[in-house]
């Protein structure tokens, strides 16, 4: 890392920081600018050294030149990542459509929304069972009813079963029912939560928290890495700005910028990205053009039903004629969607 | 509710919403503008029907009237709630200081912070024990050894004890040594925690997310009430903006604003709400000058060894000169500050 | 619009503001819910009769129930705007491509930029002669002899010329020499600026300021309009939000999302959007595959030379082989790229 | 500055860089890490040399290590800027308080609105004669007539005049009836607008534009002082985020951090800051508590009738009220309000 000192720093100044530096393990090097005197330290590790050294007053800022992260990145790993569940392929050359409803509501409802989004393309199903809500008082999901549902839609379609997991201790429960378990924007950060599934051998779909960063992202899923778990998508949704008129804004630079960076597949979840079915199915084109691994698109029934997130839910028409658009892009650019 | 019916919605698709609109048990009426029909639906509940009204295509959009929160609100409850624990008191004319390192990191450390930052006027102490780090390589909190230093420094000193919760199996073990459970911002959307500290009777100092919205916040802060605990203190920590030269962006507005809205107190953290210790105390001064209940500040006996936080802790002496200034503004603002 | 009423307003405020609504010449409709009372007011004009209202301390908040805008809106007007300068065409099925460095630094510099971009599927040219640079120390611009060298570019090559103006005495100089005045991201809002371009019959390359909401940047294109320019392109370059690793956020939504607002076409800059050259090329076949009008690419000869915007600028091959890999999604997807 | 190579630089690639790095007249300083190898360049200046170097495909960033702007930094003047015309001063220990209506909108209007200003503690006068208006159909001011209006109401109430001037062919106009030129949020970065204003000897006051950054900020101002006007304001009005609660976000934290940086006066703007009149009093005194050096408030004799910005106005009587609690807050922390 890089130690820029104050202006007007003595040189009993700098010659202390080069012994903190040196305490700390690594090698200082000074180098005197016209302005500023500057120290590399050579040897960074990933730790929490920068802050210490940010808070001796005569630093000015701190530069990290090392990415925080290691098993995520594409320096560890330059192959890309391939996660395959049945049908379902998300990496490398392969886009996977993962689609269904925001929640689970009924068997009916869901046994005909996996048929529908199968018969369109899809190689994987989504539905909340456990479902967290801004309101106490809005729907909270069925529950271990709505695992129960989703296998049975598994054993008929052949679709994997993507589900959210909201708390360390219900993760062996949602890990016997799904095929990947997913971890909500609003617990990115719950640390306890990504040791837990990252200490089962599930596949897990990771979503960008609206406010995170994308080292803060990459960090989180080292939090799964860390304890073993190889199979990480990372999945971006929608970061919170100032637009009002999308529910979230959608950044699909993301996608190259991660394949950049790290061997983890990039899925695009344009129905929280935007929140508003009509602008869902271009976001879907656009996320394949860009370069995306994969895809999870709510699709409900009868979207004016549903009782959550019906206004980003597809109809299974819209849905299929949404897949047929990516797979033209997707041909042009010599991807493969199944 | 307000529902805005497209323009060249026919009378037929007007009557079809009013059918529906009444089949949710609310009372419809219709109002035809000179460019648009509106229809108001009254008997607004606060839960999923704005959605699936949302969710029909001849809608342009749903305008809720009625805050989705109920038990926080001011309407439920116009007195202010205060929270008093020994000395500390937050809310109505009292304003609370909470001061202590970011992480317990031994005996002496939190000994030494504990005696200092009562002798400067703080009425709690703060301090992790378990910790949330962006990264799993850094230091993640001495844990149980932690929470038995807190109530050891509690029986030195008489401060009230505040100290993060992570997860919901962590709430017993962390309720029994501590006064207040402190939920971190990015557990704020956590809501199995919410819950399990809702079930407790202790105080819960409930952190802003860097993302939320206040609807979100006080949503977050209505599920701990939901479950029948009435100690909730709302914490302003900062949001995350376009802007890097502080770690986050602290709104100080976000004071009278919620005085607005809620009975609760609300507390501000300068210190994760900048980042650097040298904006911590006049943002201190600003946040009693707008009426705040309370404040946490980060406060270590040598912050260039901090494991973490290290830049944005101010040292015992910095914090008492902080505390001086708070008092002079409370005292010509005629607010109590112990 | 929907004026909502604080809780516990009395029949008298209620009629004061049925009064004052009526005062304003609009109809005023009173509906009595459960919690609020709502007054609909009917004839609403899109002036200053919303603030007026939302002063008055029995308000709790104002609804406006139509849009801002007018001319640009397509209620106006339901057909495309196509925007045609010889083989540049942009709207309807029309996609057409801008390309060419920053900033014109010399005749060599603009005239091989020109063949260049030409014979890779160019149809339009920009090069920046005024600049409008963050940095008084920054290189700014050639000036007259650079809108020289762009006019002598187009005789070459046929290309239409794109060119930004920065303030309103220079209005005629540059209409003199360009077929596009572009309108820079931090003047948006100029709107001495907006309407001497307005009073043209030049095309507007008008680009959204990074903080505007759509509405904003539409009431900025209807200062253009409102002067008889009926030639306006909107350009989407980035939003400023929290996010570092790229220069802005490009929210590609904005382009299905104007399509249902507007008429206008609509081009998207994925070179500020960005700000990295390895990002822009993915981001142009994804601002295709959304469908967007047009595309405006920065593209320097030698991007490591250029004197401003290097970074993010293209060699002459990349931005050849981006857009064969665009033409593919336009052709996929039944649009015209020349 | 540090050139951070990418991993896997060749010998060769570090030796072309160095020999690039002392093309532009700097001198380069190779460090080699256990992971990057980094490259010092000493000399740097404030110019484009970054963006050159940003622009070669083997570096992975460019850190700069001094900050952009030179004449407005606390390097170049340690001592603080005191801007005074007649009873107003700001910065150094002076608090100055500029207050008035969004508009001037009538000679009844201004003149009531200026003589209670006065009678409450404000020493300067606020009134927009040209005002910049987000649509094209809303009150666009009074014009030369205002300007008028305003130099009568300074001739009988001694205020210093503030009023905006929006375009360089309105300096001089401008220049003649106002004591100080206001600089709108949205011209910020109007470059043509600042040189004019550079220009003139009359002081300015520069609003922050709400997508721009510290640094930003400061080259905009340095526009100005480079041609040679030292009478230089900076405005905090508030930065635009996801928060909807409130128009902008009004950051305080900038005052103690522009202190840090700049000799230039800080001056905070509650009303465009917050949007809501409730809220601009406790945000006064915690500007005060901050350490501003200066306040501009809106205050209309009758709120519910203004042509603009009704809702964040201040009536008479709670400005007076604020000016008060103001005034206690300067009196306990020293600083002097007149």
């Amino acid at each position: 890392m890089i130690v820029v000192m104050k202006p007007n720093s003595t040189e009993t100044m700098i010659q202390n920081m080069v012994q903190r530096v040196e305490g700390l393990g690594l090698k200082a090097h000074v180098i005197v600018g016209t302005e500023r005197t500057v120290i590399a330290a050579i040897g960074e590790k990933r730790d929490e050294q920068k802050e210490m050294l940010a808070a001796c007053e005569e630093v000015e800022q701190i530069v990290p030149i090392l990415a925080p992260y290691k098993v995520a990145s594409l320096e560890a790993k330059p192959e890309p990542t391939v996660v395959e569940i049945g049908k379902f392929a998300a990496g490398g050359p392969n886009i996977g459509i993962i689609a269904g409803p925001c929640s689970v509501e009924s068997e009916e409802q869901i046994m005909e929304s996996a048929r529908r989004v199968r018969d369109a393309g899809a190689t994987a199903l989504r539905g909340g069972a456990f479902k967290p809500r801004t309101s106490p008082y809005a729907f909270q999901g069925m529950k271990e009813e709505g695992l129960k549902l989703l296998a049975a839609a598994r054993d008929e379609t052949g679709l994997a079963v993507v589900t959210e997991v909201m708390s360390p201790d219900q993760v062996e429960l949602v890990a016997n029912y799904a095929d990947v378990l997913q971890i909500g924007a609003r617990n990115m950060q719950n640390y306890n939560l990504l040791a837990a599934v990252g200490a089962t051998r599930k596949a897990v779909l990771l979503k960008r928290g609206p406010a995170a960063t994308i080292d803060e992202f990459l960090l989180a899923a080292e939090y799964i890495l860390d304890k073993g778990n190889t199979q990480v998508m990372l999945c971006e949704r929608g970061i919170r700005t100032f637009e009002a008129h999308t529910r979230f804004t959608l950044p699909l630079a993301t996608v190259p910028y991660l394949h950049e960076k790290t061997h983890l597949p990039v899925i695009i979840d344009p129905s929280h990205g935007t929140g508003h079915a009509n602008l869902v199915s271009p976001m879907c084109a656009a996320a394949v053009a860009v370069g995306c691994d994969g895809l999870i698109i709510e699709v409900h029934p009868d979207p004016s039903k549903a009782l959550s997130d019906g206004a980003q839910s597809l109809t299974p028409q819209v849905f299929a004629d949404a897949v047929v658009q990516c797979r033209k892009v997707a041909t042009a650019l010599d991807r493969q969607l199944h």
